[in-house]
């Protein structure tokens, strides 16, 4: 069974207060599930489940904001960014380990303000663990502050990534050169936990040194980014350029040089943008 | 800082009752980090301290017994199971991981009588759950009973694998095929942790449905043998034979279909023998 419970108590110069409560409890033999994109790509009744239960709390608190959510944009509502003050959600973050009760499962919400990622807070259902960050106010995992690694050494770099939903030969075949060029950096290694925000919290907690992936959404990238630049990381665009949130790709690392060095190895794949019609 | 307390509590036919106890804390920059095998092989000092710690604890009370251990086999001592009651222990397992503070490291010890494995424990260093099982009386997680899963079809599969210390582009080559053919099978999906024990124990609790691995060790092995078996789950060989622990590979799953589905799969990565000279 799952629980999910969220505490958000962010205060911020607009006077933006929110105490967000979600209780949640899926028993195994509940986990209706079904596939979206393509086979892979799965979706539980829970998803949209949390993901209603989320944005109908924070709705009739601030109900002139908008909302981005993985479900709703499977149902077809449109993946806008405008300047209005919005909230960016997974409901469940690691899907496919939820159905698997394999304990790599968070919800994650952002949120921006004239485009500007504002703040991020990532909730890991199984362990409890919480991690939050503020533009300019540092990031925390349960209250403690959050560094990433200051090691500049690729050859002693912990490397995380996750595989996408495409699963074609060529798209396959880009995927592992991409891994074969940095376990031959050599790299310490490389890890997929199933959990995109997850992996992108250990960047912030300096327990890995890069996490690159094609083929993510914005809801994935939104809270995190703001989490891993408040620990005083990077997260750019895997071409070396600004991270654009809805290019379905990303780089993070603790330093501009591991960054640039990651992105110098990847072949890409191509997913489309979030803010595309489908 | 890592924490380690182990706590065995186990009545045998031989009437073999431990109760050992581990407590060690290594602060980051204590972590003395060197290579063994291959730059990526590494070692801490933490991993020889710990060892020698379970060791010197069991051979007070059981002065008769022999021990396998990852660190003392680096040092050069023999690896040969024979038929006199055996300790079979790795200190930190997901010594990498360690290195880093990626938090999946564990504490591994079986125990073998006349070749045959009676019990396994398995300590998660970083959330504290205790995987435990005795041959004929079951696996449990912090006491709750284990069971794998039943899933037979392939295509809902969470797989687990880990990359093994070689890395010269004809191992990656080899590992990297295995990878691919199972996520065109298609499975849910590939995941590798960094843990081989944490990974097997995944497999017991019914959190994915197969593990295979080349290059792992006898000491990676023995305990998680045990605790899948007992949770109603095969360890293999990769060629579909019974189980050699020394033979530094294998196959766990939750049922026979999907272990012999993914030995089918699989094109082979030769390490030698854990009993071979070095």
């Amino acid at each position: 069974s799952l629980s999910v419970s969220l505490c958000l108590s962010l205060s911020l110069s607009v006077s933006l207060s929110v105490s967000l409560s979600v209780s949640l409890s899926v028993s195994l033999s509940e986990k209706s599930v079904s596939s979206k994109s393509t086979p892979t790509d799965l979706v539980t009744e829970a998803d949209q489940q949390v993901e209603d239960l989320i944005i109908s709390t924070l709705r009739e608190r601030f109900p002139s904001h908008r909302f981005i959510g993985e479900e709703s944009s499977a149902a077809g509502e449109k993946c806008v960014l405008t300047d209005n003050p919005t909230w960016i959600i997974d409901p469940i973050d690691g899907t496919c380990n939820f159905v698997h009760s394999f304990p790599m499962v968070a919800v994650s919400i952002g949120f921006a303000v004239k485009k500007e990622l504002e703040f991020g807070v990532i909730y890991h259902c199984f362990d409890g663990t919480l991690y939050t960050a503020r533009r300019g106010h540092g990031a925390f995992c349960n209250g403690v502050r959050l560094q990433v690694s200051k090691e500049k050494d690729m050859s002693k770099a912990l490397i995380l990534t996750e595989i996408g939903a495409k699963r074609d030969p060529n798209t396959l075949d880009i995927f592992l050169g991409n891994m074969k060029k940095l376990l031959s950096a050599p790299v310490h290694g490389v890890r997929i936990i199933g959990s995109s925000t997850l992996a992108l919290c250990h960047i912030a907690s300096g327990a890995a040194e890069a996490y690159y992936q094609y083929g993510l959404h914005c809801w994935d990238i939104a809270a995190a980014a703001v989490i891993i630049r408040e620990a005083g990381g990077c997260v750019i665009d895997t071409t070396g350029g600004p991270l654009d949130l809805m290019s379905r790709r990303v780089v993070a690392a603790g330093s501009q040089e591991i960054a640039d060095y990651v992105v110098q190895q990847l072949q890409p794949i191509s997913y489309g943008r979030d803010d595309h019609d489908p």
